[in-house]
């Protein structure tokens, strides 16, 4: 089913993301039989956009397969924001309960920063998605907690696949508080020089092409091209997009690439930030999907099991 | 008594924080009337380190100045670290207390973390040197309240001095929790394409030649040097570095300089971290002393006000 056929080096994040859950399940069996509970995870999802149902059943059945005690949390989308901030006001008061994640986004209804309302309320202890200030400060100032889960399981990608980061080139394409600025701050402090490109960045090819290390998260297909790319280099594609033109995937994948195929059953296909050519150049590259993608829930889930470890040696509720 | 004979055009950061210091003024004033009270400020010393009496002293009377209500607890160098977060409690719970600063670093004896155990103590909304998580983290997320002082004092040096950011090349030297990060981050927020350099940095020279915007806080006196400077670009210097051998001091300024003839006086001067000689190839610099220092201090002075506008627009205590 790969479209990834040139010389580089396929970085499954998959098969890490099965290997890091896998030694959870005894890490949470320790805990639960130190505690006398089960880590606890909290999901709340917010209306009916089918992606997020998809989104929140995964993370739903992985954190259970784990031993996680999991319980999801779904409202309608005419819930008024108050009724979303008091069911995190009871979450984060739950003593049983280790980690909230509200699925992002919530319903345009609920009005512009109702998302950074909500995750500004979690109790940073309880935050599993890394996105609370004070969990971003203690990420920039170099002692993380809980990090943020795509660029925390980029991190363990990279190191489990022996790439060295200490002293690497490091650009990332994208700056949003949820993957590139934690993503910069992260690789800064596995000793990285850091880059960090945008979309008022002047000459972004001249930047990435200096990078031993490529994160593109910019949410536009295809769009680092081998051009981009320096022979050799590692690029992680952290994009999720999905494209409903034919033409496009047929130019991009090739006319009888088994991800054409896919389109012409399902009508769309999912397509990274990373062109399938930059295969030629690069020395290693995470798929799309089957990279990236799985490593954020496997993260999610340490997360959990981390966030219960520290509320158990603070002795607290929050 | 300036030794920068060079082309680049001064930039002066003593005239940028005066007249910032000019504005608060009538800005302070107007918060009293409203309030009915001056912003207050508490400074913390602990133990007898000359330099930071100084600073302290110096931060003191600028406040008075600004007409901020301002306080200094001097408390001795065997003061218990239990003592001192108890004096921060007090301080967080005092409603005429807008702002709170411990002067940075704690007597020795107090072991290593004391400075980031009391600067966590602080409230957030108290935390006027923009260390704690929070602060660090609504920074990095572009939603900064109180930023670390420092790099807001060179942000409003570089608007104030036209100096253009959006879309510029930007390198920063150094990755201290309170100034190379922070610092990166405002530049990114101000959309400077931003990289950082560090120790492990493989080519610095070429990283800095890039540099439309060149900031070095490593604290290595003329660590800059020429060789590291684009023509005409804007170079910012951080260091407050005190050189007590004489040939240095020699060698960097001339054996005709005023620097030279202040070593003879005092035995000791105060270098940057850039070397004189990059005034003949950067469009602009800031001079040490009489650059980013001043800047800081009434960065302080605004960020108190702030506070203190900000606690009572949420009508809390802390």
């Amino acid at each position: 089913m790969t479209d990834q056929p040139g010389a580089a080096r396929r970085l499954d994040g998959a098969a890490v993301a099965a290997a890091i859950r896998e030694e959870l399940k005894p890490a949470v069996a320790a805990f639960a039989s130190k505690a006398g509970r089960p880590p606890g995870l909290a999901l709340v999802l917010v209306g009916d956009d089918p992606a997020s149902a998809i989104y929140v059943r995964s993370k739903e059945t992985s954190a259970a397969d784990s031993g996680i005690a999991v319980r999801a949390h779904r409202l309608p989308s005419t819930t008024p924001l108050a009724d979303v901030l008091a069911l995190v006001e009871r979450l984060n008061a739950d003593g049983s309960v280790d980690g909230i994640l509200v699925q992002d986004p919530l319903p345009a209804a609920m009005g512009t920063g109702a998302s950074t309302r909500v995750f500004d309320a979690i109790a940073p202890g309880k935050d599993v998605d890394g996105f609370h200030p004070e969990n971003a400060g203690r990420l920039a100032q170099g002692r993380v907690t809980l990090a943020p889960c795509t660029p925390a399981g980029v991190i363990e990608l990279l190191r489990r696949s022996d790439i060295r980061m200490r002293g690497a080139e490091a650009v990332v394409i994208g700056r949003s508080d949820i993957v590139g600025k934690p993503m910069a701050m992260l690789l800064l402090s596995e000793d990285a020089t850091v880059t960090i490109c945008h979309s008022r960045t002047a000459d972004l090819a001249a930047h990435a092409r200096r990078a031993d290390i490529l994160v593109a998260a910019v949410g536009r297909p295809a769009f680092v091209i081998p051009d981009m790319v320096k022979p050799g280099a590692t690029v992680i594609d952290v994009g999720i997009n999905r494209v409903t033109e034919r033409a496009r995937i047929e130019e991009w994948f090739g006319s009888g690439s088994a991800r054409l195929a896919g389109f012409d059953q399902r009508g769309s296909a999912v397509v990274g930030d990373v062109h399938p050519a930059v295969a030629q150049v690069a020395g290693a590259l995470t798929p799309v999907p089957g990279g990236v993608g799985p490593l954020t829930i496997a993260m999610l889930l340490r997360n959990t099991l981390r966030a219960a470890e520290l509320r158990r040696q603070r002795g607290s509720n929050s």
